[in-house]
């Protein structure tokens, strides 16, 4: 239709726009039609004159992503639009998650792209607080679009010149805000915090038993892993998975010290562990996959003060730097270690007589063969918004978080976690309905208020308005916890979820 | 420019033409404009009136991208533009790998995703032949691109509804065709190969001495890990990692039986060490990341014949099916043991709690925490081409392979590394260049032998005219590997490659 609209777009209107320009006017000689219903996947590339299906293909494509980006920042969308398990599985109108044998039409698969953002979670919306990486980062998505596209892997050279050097660049830029000497060290991106901190507890053992390498673990004494109570549980599963278990063993080899802890956003003192470490020659890792990106602000990097005396770090730029999943990094104080400890030599990969300098091929360190390409966006944001961007995120959302816990310290019916002001964006606290605020300490209130939190969550998630985590720990009942990393968030946001948690569980 | 042009046209003509026709006709009210130079990351959203710049950046991104998709798969275009490290680190023309604390305008950040892909290597292009996993499929692509719009994490199926069940359906179909009776078992998607075969080990060892999650590897007998010498590095690296070491132990716990060597090709016979694993009890896995792709081929899948009586396989759809990096599977035949052994009940994520059916979150199975969503782009293809599209893929690269072995067996100057035909579409050979066709048998002939592969390599990647592996394999000297995964490769491909050996090669 040629009829006048402006500033709202689509990609998919714009050529049809054009097509209808074609009929009218004989200067334009495109030969872009609409999808034929009968298009269907072997009509793409690499077929014969599939350059013109493919064109044609992508752009709905895209028109579906942008018109998804552009509703995932509009407030009047939905974060969610919730159902049960059996209810997809039963399959919704038109959306089928079966697999066939014979080929559906690109025209379906277009339906089905579309149905599966519908019916997921629009995890950018400035109202999606659920967990420690939210928001939709344009230039970091564009470089997943493009790393997407240039497909290929990260160990070697050969075949990722540009990606290998970009996270040589990159890590060695980390290290110098870690405040390593020079920028020395090693490191890799890995596909998650899990992923780098098992890298530390593999590299610590290393270190001090090599012979576990080759010998296994009954050529070392029986080990201890030191980490705190509220430590993210990947160091007990490292433990676990590398043979160390969970029980009290005779030798302390490594303690980890959390900067920014999963649920209160708690900081590790790391001077003092550290002084602890050094007298004890243990080595000290930093798990900073939610905090580590404080490093980039001057105003809170003092926070993780110590963390140079680290002999790793664990740090999470798909968390509080808000780059696209997965991309997080073990970085390594001592240079050949990580190789040391993962090299298996393969030869097929990692030839001697390549022509190039071969030190470059990154495989070998890793545990890793195929390693996917997590760099590339997140060098792209780096250049897009330079250190001073990152610092300007990182502070707005710190700020934020201030707001709110100002906003509900001492409002009537929040009842804070723990107390003091909170060290990340990490803000705990317990809603009080008004039915239950007169009631008595004791096992019935805690009982009932246990509940609170689910409930509301649950009425949030199927009115789709917001979404925030909760959860019980140790001796505490559930209680929310708010976390910000999303650039889109506002105070209007903040207010909104608090409103919405009162006008949810109002009447409780 | 208005001038006509057919066929082959680009998203940034089809907006700068529509700009054009907006000049001349006032019934189109487009406001889009191309990007000013000074625009930059912070006028995009979520930033106020951000919409139309981010469309138009996307658009620029997306115009790049469909350039180079359209050039991948012309046989004129280089494989590569090949540099040394040092000459991409000293900065090639306008393109700085370096990050500053500055940002940098969209128009620069354009022109850096241009860069990247200029310098990078075409793993999509028919001739690229060098790994296990080539080829750009459009649908993976596409589910590709979604997956990074939606950006979403696998551990909930509260933020990932559509992707947690996409998975679990994928991956009971894979056992449907292992041949698990009714598909039963458990299974995840793992960021690669060697993590799944390190989850195989790992559950292995949980299954015979459970003991171990919590005491450590001093709870269990010294224990043996069975596997060929031709497998992959991945048993080995996690052995070492889980603490099993690489000697000779005591008590047998684990097979590995690979299917698809990493080199040859070679499918190792599953049934005959299923009898041994059954009469021992031990702990059968297939290490099919390569081969398993051969499960969907009717004509081929009789090489892992056997396969339904391991406890796990790994399969990796990033290899021979064609799934864009990262896809790999790990499989189980007996359910709940993922759970079993990988459990920690992280609470702040896996509330019991929860309003919906709490066993859809698969995060606690994983060693990983946040996990990528890798199962997207896998369905998305699975659906558009059917189970008949990745046998029709397969079968066409394994015929394409043995033409490949038909052409060079008796041809002058081959040498083939290993006798009869190969299981898998590794072909494994010497080029012996005319100088060195008279040579007797003997150390010279072996070492001048082993420097023609890389040499032709070299050549081949200064020219940038094709991409192909190689390697020594025990005493066996240089040999190049030729695999062939790629769905754009034809045989007028493989008389290249073989021209193309010739022509470098012929002078040495």
């Amino acid at each position: 239709k040629m009829c006048g609209y402006s500033g709202i777009w689509s990609f998919k209107l714009l050529l049809y726009t054009l097509l209808s320009i074609h009929l009218h006017h004989t200067f334009i000689f495109f030969t872009a039609h609409p999808l034929l219903p009968s298009t269907s996947f072997s009509d793409l590339l690499p077929a014969k004159n599939g350059e013109e299906p493919t064109m044609q293909f992508l752009l709905e494509v895209v028109d579906i992503l942008t018109n998804y980006i552009r509703k995932t920042f509009d407030r009047s969308t939905k974060v969610l639009d919730f159902h049960h398990p059996h209810q997809l599985l039963e399959g919704m109108e038109g959306f089928n998650l079966e697999l066939s044998d014979q080929p559906e039409s690109l025209e379906q698969i277009l339906v089905d792209c579309r149905d599966t953002l519908k019916y997921g979670v629009r995890t950018g919306h400035p109202r999606f607080f659920n967990q420690l990486s939210t928001g939709l980062d344009i230039i970091g998505l564009a470089g997943e679009w493009l790393t997407s596209t240039a497909n290929t892997n990260m160990f070697t050279y050969e075949i990722a010149p540009v990606f290998v050097l970009m996270e040589q660049l990159t890590l060695k830029k980390m290290r110098e805000i870690i405040g390593w000497p020079n920028g020395e060290g090693d490191g890799l991106f890995s596909p998650g915090g899990a992923i780098s901190n098992m890298y530390s507890v593999m590299i610590a053992r290393y270190k001090y038993f090599p012979e576990v390498k080759t010998k296994g673990m009954s050529a070392a004494p029986r080990l201890v892993l030191f980490t705190s109570e509220h430590s993210h549980y990947s160091i007990t599963k490292a433990g676990a998975a590398l043979g160390f278990g969970k029980e009290n063993g005779y030798v302390p080899l490594f303690v980890n010290a959390t900067a920014g802890t999963t649920v209160y956003g708690a900081f590790d003192p790391i001077n003092d562990i550290a002084d602890i470490c050094e007298k004890y020659n243990l080595w000290l890792h930093v798990d900073g996959a939610w905090g580590g990106g404080l490093l980039m602000s001057r105003r809170h990097r003092h926070k993780l003060s110590g963390v140079e005396r680290a002999n790793s770090v664990t740090w999470n730029p798909h968390k509080m730097m808000g780059v696209p999943l997965q991309c997080s990094a073990i970085l390594v104080r001592e240079k050949g270690i990580l190789q040391g400890c993962n090299s298996m030599c393969a030869g097929y990969l990692f030839q001697p007589d390549k022509q190039y300098d071969v030190t470059y091929d990154t495989g070998d360190k890793a545990i890793q063969c195929g390693r996917h390409v997590d760099i590339f966006k997140f060098w792209l944001m780096w250049k897009a918004k330079g250190t001073v961007g990152f610092e300007q995120h990182i502070d707005r959302c710190l700020e934020l978080s201030e707001y709110l816990y100002n906003k509900i310290k001492n409002r009537p019916g929040y009842e804070m976690v723990f107390q003091g002001e909170p060290q990340h964006t990490n803000v705990c606290f317990w809603y009080i309905p008004p039915s239950m605020r007169n009631m008595p300490d004791g096992e019935e209130r805690r009982e009932r208020l246990h509940k609170v939190a689910p409930k509301i969550k649950a009425m949030m998630m199927e009115s789709g308005t917001t979404m925030v985590g909760y959860q019980p720990q140790g001796d505490k009942v559930n209680f929310f916890r708010m976390v910000i990393s999303n650039h889109a968030a506002t105070r209007s946001d903040i207010d909104f979820l608090i409103d919405e948690i009162e006008r949810l569980g109002h009447d409780l």
